[in-house]
This record gives structure tokens, sequence and C-alpha cells, in this order.
């Protein structure tokens, strides 16, 4: 595997980066995971705007470099990879000792790929990357409120989701184990998982957590638009806990997982519905048409 | 300059961690600030465990080799230091792209270190290493909560210290260069500076924000007990900005500025006092004492 460091296609082995690079040292760094369907990564501009904003927080606007999208694909082509996870990061590079940022930045710029199987419809081959209906369960580790870290920045700063994600392991046992934690925000309101949007459906009408404590997903934006576009009566808003495990159907999403459907929340079965199943259609739809070809 | 890294020392531009380490991907890795005088680094103990803490706190109680004090004092012998800056990181490791981590760690432990002027008494030609007194300004950054990441726990999640920085850089002007960020916790209470805790004098006792939502830095441990031991008032609580404004002295600390003075808070003038005097020497004295034989 080969994988593009700082301007070059390096062997997986030798992608390395300083340990005076500030995205080691601090997390200071931002990031975007994206799909490639064919050969073609799936609403690259979302993610290549979302990743300006990112480093548009972090001080360094103009770290992104202009040719991002070509070292993607020359990382795909180097791989011979047409269907892969691929990671994009940008930190703000080595700079001395001082926690104080420099103005300059000296981006470091790295993009990681992985095999996966075809996407889109099953009936043409497509496959789904995950084993099973998410298991979820949610956990004490809170959202940070936006005060603090702004939650729509997607950063190398991941502890908290980690973190949820450690209460799983604390919480399993034989018979039970949850693969997805479900994190609140400091006002106890359902916010996200911990590496992916939370949706359900409820009277009819799907639902999600508003902006404001979560990471607004570009596969998020995708499936409300999808659902919108089908006339589906959507609301965002704030959810307890019991708004979802009371709900007739819940899935997950993200760019990897697309829309996983919730086997359980806190052990209560939820299960995937005919509108779970209509959106993963409308999704597969999607990918068919614009990265297949179909 | 030669790096520790993994077990080996290497020149400085050989110093690289993978870009699949986690320490890399999510900032998924404890570190310690140390700092070395005469050859001794001040208070190993005391850092040496709140590694261990924050290795606990993020699953991986092993991860902290037996031999880092071994690894530190090869480093420092490598580049010939005796007085110098170290910074100790231990990370999860190399792990495929999940994010939930795995329980067999794999850590990957680095030691840098810089060279810094000799500490200890000015007498006995000590010197400081910050270049004057500390311009201070409180920030609308807050701490994180508790509940969404354990303020006692030092990791490579740096970011919200450096967003408090950069609202320095855009308060700056050339009249006015604060060089240290003040936070407040979620409810409006000061926590500490962005790499410093806070510590004030007013009405003839030694004041500093409790613990709660602050990393109780090793140095204000010290002042602590530097205080109590010479029968000085001491009273940690809930302060607000307008308490530290108000007071008569205040100053920071943390392992490489040790004890300094704050010129302004928020453009109010402060300056060092006599309590902030006897504080660094008394400080000076116990580095004379236990690092230097003096």
């Amino acid at each position: 595997m080969q994988y593009h460091v700082d301007g070059e296609l390096v062997d997986r082995e030798r992608a390395t980066v300083s340990v005076e690079d500030r995205g080691w040292r601090y997390g200071d760094a931002a990031f975007e995971t994206c799909r490639a369907y064919g050969g073609e990564v799936f609403a690259w501009d979302a993610h290549a705007e979302r990743l300006e904003r990112t480093c548009e927080t972090l001080g360094m606007p103009e770290a992104v470099p202009a040719d991002l999208a070509v070292r993607v694909a020359e990382t795909l082509d180097a791989n011979d990879l047409d269907d892969a996870y691929v990671r994009v990061s940008v930190s703000r590079g080595v700079q001395p000792g001082k926690l104080t940022p420099r103005e300059e930045v000296d981006p470091t710029v790295v993009v990681v790929v992985t095999d996966l199987p075809r996407g889109g419809r099953p009936a043409a081959g497509g496959e789904r990357v995950w084993d099973g209906h998410a298991v979820v369960q949610s956990v004490k580790t809170r959202k940070p409120d936006a005060s603090a870290l702004p939650p729509d920045a997607k950063t190398h700063n991941y502890l908290n989701s980690i973190l949820a994600r450690l209460e799983l392991r604390r919480a399993s046992s034989d018979a039970y184990r949850p693969d997805e934690a479900l994190l609140r925000d400091a006002e106890g309101y359902v916010a996200e998982g911990s590496s992916s949007n939370l949706f359900f459906v409820d009277d009819g009408t799907l639902k999600t957590p508003a902006e404001g404590s979560l990471l607004p997903g570009i596969t998020r934006r995708t499936v409300l638009d999808l659902a919108e576009g089908e006339s589906f009566p959507v609301e965002t808003g704030q959810y307890t806990p019991d708004d979802v495990r009371e709900a007739d159907e819940a899935f997950l999403t993200n760019t990897t997982w697309e829309v996983r459907p919730i086997a359980t929340v806190d052990g209560i079965e939820m299960g995937a519905g005919p509108v779970t199943r209509l959106l993963q259609r409308l999704y597969d739809d999607l990918v068919e048409r614009r990265c297949y070809g179909g």
C-alpha cells in the first residue's frame, strides 16, 4: 500500500510524520473521511468545503493544498483502488516548541486509503461494510460544549469519541456487545454517535438532532436531502434518549456505513423499517448514478 | 539533536511516527512536560504518576514502559544536555482503522528534548525562560466540562488551549500583545491559562482555582506545598475574573516557566509583589537543593 505524505507517494512503512508535527503533539489538524466508489470520491466538494472550514476555525485558512483532489486520485491510482476508504488530514505542520501557532503554516498533508468492497445497489454487487445492525448504547460521556470546542470542526482531537467507545468496552459481555456509543449534549439531549449521526422515525416523521453540539455529517445532509426530495416529513430538534427508544425505526449515518439500521438502543429493539429501507435504496441509487454511471 | 522513539535513539530528522499511529490520527496519547536541571529531572515521580493516571483514563493502564526514566536519561545524555525541556509522549500506537481501541496496546513512546538555560537561583547563574511578566487576556473559549473530557488527563487533545491562544492573535495589536489566555469553566469561573495554572494574592491569602475543570499542574502542587510549608494562608475555590483583576499580585505556574509574574490581566496592572517573589525564591532554592546539590 502507498500513502500520500507531504506531496509524495510513499510506501506504507515509510508513511510517517515528524514527532515535532503539531498534528502529533496536539492533534492540531483537520481531517475528512471520504469514500470512493468506482474510482469516484462521493460528495468530494462537500468534504473539501468542510475541510476548508475546519482549517479556518483552526486559524489556518490557506492550509488545504489546491491540488488535494489530485493527491487523492494519485493515491487511489497508485494502489489500484476503485472502491476505498479515503482519509485526508491537514495538520499545522512542524513548528518550534511554542503552543501559540505561528501565522505562516507549512501544513503536513496526508492521504491514507484502504480497500473497501463495491458500494451501491446490492443487485449490482454492492456490499455493506458493517457486520450487522448497530447495537447502540447511550454513555455517560457528554459532547463538549460549543464554547469549548467547535462541534462542526472535524479535527484530530477525537478523544471525546474514544472515551465514549471505551465505555462500551466496560459495558460489554458475551451476551451484549454494543458497537456504537450514543452521546448526549451538556443539557442531556441526544447529540450523535461517536462516529455517526443518528436518525429515527416517529409518527411518520424522520427526525434527527439539530446542529449545535454535533458534527453535521455529509451523509446526514445527503439523507435529509433524499427524504426532502421524496417530500417525506423531516424534523430537526432536541430529543431525549426516550424519544429515540420509543421510535418506530432508527438508523445511523456516516460516510463508510452510509445508512446503517439500529438493532437496539440501550437493549431496546429498534430494527429497520420501511423508511430506513427506502432511504438505503435512495442512497444506493444516488451512489450508482453519481459514481458507477448506473 | 537525537530523540527517543519507540525504544531507540534517532536523529531528529528521523524521529517520526506512523500516519497510522492513533496519536497522530486522534490525539490518542498521554504526555508530560518535564524540566531537567543539572541532568536531574525535577519532580520525576509526580510526572510519572500523572502519566500513569492519564494512561489509565485512556484505558491503557500498562502503556507506560518500565524503563521510561532510563529513556529520558539516555536522551539527555545523547545530546549532552543537563538543563533541558523534556517532553514524554505515550500513544496507543498503530492499530487498524477502527475508532474503538483494541485492548492489547503496543504503545509508541517518544522523548523529545530541547536545550534550556540553567535554572535555580539567579545568584548561582539561574535564568528565567520567559521574556517578561505575562500579559494575560481572558478569552471566550471555555474549558470543556469534565463530563466531556477529563480535565486531569494530559493528552495530545490540546486544541482547546490552541483555540484560546488563537483568540490572543486576534486581540493583538502593536500596542498590546497578550501572551497567555485565561480560560473560564462552563459556569464562568476562572480555571487556568492555556498552558499554565493561575495564582493570585488577595488580602494576604494565596488563592488558586480548585480542581474540577483544570489540569492540576505539578508546579501548582509544588507552589502550594511551599506556601503551606511557610504557613502562608492558602485557599482553593471558585473565583471570577474580577477576583483576579482586583488581586494584589498574580502569577502563573508551569514546569518550564516555574513561577512567572503576571504584568496585566485584561489590561489591568498586576505585577509581582512580595509573595510572588518569596515563592520564586523558595522554588529556586528547592531546585538548587534537589537538582544542583546546592
